[in-house]
């Protein structure tokens, strides 16, 4: 198997921050925001409009990004990938500037074997050179000078044009089938 | 002008991290560690054997990349070059888990300019795409597939193989002259 360079998002697509919102909403306003993960729902659709702000803005804090869940099979499929591959996680932290150690701890411990060396913090991930990147928003696979591959999440179940894989089982299908 | 995207690196480039290590070996030893500034020289070069380990584990502190000086006339170059290019900081910071929020500090203060889409914590440089990357590490400059320009520092008087720059002025000359 040629051995390809795959860069992969986190957010939508290794860890649940869909599920952070919920968890918060249900504490900031004892409401359930569940429909948060409809496909074709987003924060604009489901949050009233007085209270986006305040919710957009809750990724600022600092415990934000802090043990979010993993999204289903994201780990043991990184694992496989990792074994024939060449991984980096690449990751638009800079954005959310108290996320860089949750991100960095959380890499550390789900996903031991991927070294300081092949994690980046990034912003416009046009900077990344590699053959593939994996990620949910349509902005960073449209700069990419590889394969975009979209990762399906509730936000982009319109987003046409790339190469979609669902879920984790079609991303190991998709390297090492 | 043809606009080009330029990739610059923080320590020994943009941020006197020797100077941090003169600082912290008086602290610690009460000696002088001025000799690391010479041509040539590196750590295994001026300090004993017995203290080494631990000098090299200071960038490991959290306050380590704290409020470094910047390297002489860093700053208005680099506002020189982001007017008619296109700037990136790419650091490795991923080396040192506790230097991301310092770096990210330095770049907003020293660099209000730079925003967040145009900062990069990685570890292994060769994920990093652009024109050119200015760096004092040959390692990095090896995998770069774009111009690598060796920014001199004490550490890489001997290299060779490179365009070398050896101040900023020199830099400033190259892109905008």
């Amino acid at each position: 198997m040629n051995k390809k360079r795959i860069a992969i998002d986190m957010d939508e697509v290794m860890t649940d921050a869909i599920g952070r919102f919920i968890e918060l909403y249900q504490q900031e306003f004892n409401e359930d925001l569940s429909a948060l993960r409809q496909p074709g729902n987003n924060l604009e659709k489901v949050v009233p409009p007085d209270r986006l702000a305040a919710v957009k803005s809750w990724p600022h804090r600092p415990d934000f990004f802090k043990d979010l869940d993993a999204i289903d099979g994201a780990l043991q499929a990184v694992a496989q990938l990792h074994q024939h591959h060449e991984v980096f996680i690449t990751t638009a932290a800079q954005e959310f500037e108290h996320s860089f150690t949750p991100k960095y701890n959380w890499i550390k411990q789900h996903l031991p074997f991927i070294t300081w060396k092949n994690i980046v913090f990034c912003g416009d991930k046009s900077i990344i050179r590699a053959d593939y990147l994996i990620d949910d928003l349509e902005r960073n696979l449209k700069t990419f000078t590889g394969t975009g591959l979209l990762f399906t999440a509730p936000h982009n179940a319109h987003v046409e044009g790339y190469t979609r894989l669902n879920n984790w089982q079609e991303v190991v299908d998709y390297f090492l089938k």
